[in-house]
């Protein structure tokens, strides 16, 4: 019905097969090898790219008055909404305190500073009583709870904060807590979820969701970094249920993965059932990839990318318009989600890391090149060369449909961490080619 | 930035001054008369789509096993899920009711088991458990509660349908259910709405949302017409107390009508205060109008026309690409919702309806002329010429942007519900000309 109607979409491409090779490459130099001086070109855009961000959240998103951000901010970086979602402040904190921990040029007071009033701000505002673990979904800028969500996101952000936040200011107290919240949360996750105010109905079968247990092993690999064995075996049983989860979202004889699945690991009936969310996916691909590497577990690897990257990118690709559309009914019917054939900022920063980490590890040029395709789509389209940063969400055919570059769910967030990943292993890739 | 971006959107177009005429409107005879011609051209293409739109429904829609109605259904009728939304139940019960009850050509006994075996399923399962008024918002096929609303809203429509169905089976208990059904939602919304189950939140200021006084006062109109002075006196003070409540919506000096104000009629901070939401201020305006015609009262006749229906129209037209905008920022800002530039069916229907009434009630002609305006749009994009009913959702340059023809939020209501008011007061005009 339109260019990127369900049914049209599927026209092109066939799933890459283990092995293939692209002679004509252009990332390849003619014996075969990557382009270094593709690989620069990339690595000097990105770190430009990554300093332009910091540059405007450092600019426009501090409340200087009771710490925190700002981050309904407009194109020019006007705020045009003081209320300050508990994500995007956890978020934040998270990502100034690992520019600050692991990148040299960001190891600067002022964001230190930015950090350590965030985290203050969270500390003393985001749980919503004394005493207990459950955390606002969104604050008046002075702190007062506006909304609580009855899911585990709000607290993950929150834990992602402290834990990153007491590696760069050595507290303790603050790692503790970062500690006893994962407590929190794989009690309400694995034990008794009657806490965060869920009415129990009948008709509302319990769910796997995958951003669940993707969470819950992001956290893992954030409490145990660098801090040796008994930290990774602590939670290694968890692990282990982390990917057992997320792989029981591969349905129809490993040919789709689905946003949601029943807990025993079936398809659920309807629209929820079938719904894809390739982004998702995409940022499900590089956690299990990561893993693998950690764990040296080649199978875990192989799934990784053939499931969880892959996949969602050949469901995912609008191949009449560029981009990666939002969400897909795995049957082809039209998704109820109004912005399903969007294409949005962050499943694009998720493609990014998950081909140029896939390629990293395996070193086969069609990842490259996907990277590559990937990577013109979002240059091309994303930055807003006028103003700096990046607009969010764009229609199906790629223009700006909100001129916004923070909101309720867009912080300083996907588009650093994607660029500071990328830049790590495009350093990394150049320091090592053979 | 782009061409519906708020800044874009400003220009053109005035707002109309009372009295204010032209002399070439192509609705008037030379003599400046209305062209008969013209209204029967309507009246025909209205009467051809709801008929079209009452097959559609019920050759699709009907669940024969349980009663009650899918509403997930894809372009060609398709059942695409089979949850069923409390609200769209009810409406449908109430909608075929209305029809059956009010236009000979659908006093048909398919339409009256239907409805009949809709309001059984309603009875039977929408209530969550036996005793109370809380209605579910979302059922599984046989009847399971899968979702409850913290709001008023599905027991609205489950009133409408008791109401409107107790009046074509003279059914004196379900009359009597829907008055009970009314002192409740009375009751958490003037008196306590912890009934409701939403924490008190420090920073969760009480809102006056425009939906629930319009909603209220659409239900009083309900349960009083055609029942006499006392059901009318019953519910004066609370008919006042709507009106009052919806006025307090017009802000900025008369120039704006704002979604949610405060309860003591002030702006709101942020976005939400900011938010203008125009098909709801022109369905607002057309429920002032029949209340303004039904009391004689040409000052809430005027400022509903003026307010309620002209300003959201003035502010809400798209004057690049047509079509009435979702949401927009009073202050110009881009709206927060993803879909805020698109074109939805239902403001469309509710434009049709108001500036049609405005007009049947003032002749003047420089409202028959929106009347076309917003015609000629919503007939040249909405109607689906293959498979039948209208699309619902479509981008901002007019193209389809879902092909669902029913879904979580889109029923059998809307559409029929404008195309039965605009007969009724096409033939009205037609029959009444001077």
């Amino acid at each position: 019905m339109t260019d990127g109607s369900p049914g049209a979409r599927r026209a092109g491409g066939e799933l890459l097969q283990d092995g293939l090779f692209f002679t004509a490459c252009p990332y390849l130099d003619p014996e075969g090898t990557m382009s270094v001086v593709k690989l620069e070109e990339w690595r000097q855009r990105i770190v430009k790219e990554l300093d332009d961000t910091v540059a405007f959240w450092l600019k426009y998103s501090h409340d200087t008055t009771h710490g925190g951000f700002f981050t309904c901010l407009g194109r020019d970086g006007t705020v045009y909404d003081e209320l300050k979602y508990v994500w995007l402040q956890g978020r934040q904190v998270w990502m100034y305190c690992r520019l600050y921990r692991t990148m040299e040029r960001f190891r600067r007071p002022e964001i230190l500073e930015a950090a350590k009033a965030g985290g203050a701000f969270l500390r003393r505002f985001a749980r919503v009583s004394s005493g207990q673990w459950k955390c606002a979904f969104c604050l008046t800028r002075d702190g007062k709870a506006v909304k609580i969500q009855r899911t585990v996101f709000s607290e993950c952000f929150y834990l992602l904060a402290m834990d990153e936040l007491s590696r760069v200011t050595a507290d303790e107290g603050m790692q503790l807590e970062a500690e006893q919240m994962m407590e929190q949360l794989i009690h309400w996750v694995r034990v008794d979820s009657s806490g965060l105010g869920r009415p129990q109905l009948p008709g509302d079968f319990p769910t796997n969701s995958m951003a669940v247990p993707m969470m819950l092993l992001c956290l893992v690999h954030q409490l145990s970094e660098g801090r040796g064995q008994e930290v990774a075996h602590k939670y290694s049983e968890l692990t282990g249920w982390c990917v057992q989860q997320i792989l029981q979202h591969v349905q129809r004889d490993g040919t789709a993965v689905l946003e949601n699945v029943s807990l025993q690991g079936g398809e659920l009936p309807g629209c929820l059932g079938r719904l894809q969310n390739p982004g998702h996916a995409l940022e499900a691909g590089w956690f299990l990839l990561q893993l693998s590497a950690q764990q040296q577990d080649s199978e875990l690897q192989r799934t990784a990318i053939n499931k969880f990257v892959e996949l969602p990118f050949q469901s995912g690709w609008d191949n009449g318009h560029g981009g990666l559309f939002y969400f897909l009914d795995v049957d082809g019917h039209c998704p109820t989600q109004l912005e399903w054939n969007m294409k949005l900022w962050w499943p694009h920063c998720e493609a990014l890391i998950a081909f140029l980490m896939a390629y990293s590890q395996t070193k086969k040029p069609e990842l490259l090149q996907r990277f590559s395709q990937v990577y013109e789509y979002t240059f091309n389209h994303f930055p807003d060369a006028d103003s700096g940063e990046w607009f969010g969400y764009l229609t199906q055919e790629g223009k700006p449909a909100l001129d916004l570059k923070g909101g309720p769910f867009k912080g300083f967030f996907h588009v650093p961490r994607c660029l500071y990943m990328c830049e790590l292993m495009l350093d990394d890739l150049l320091a090592n080619r053979d």
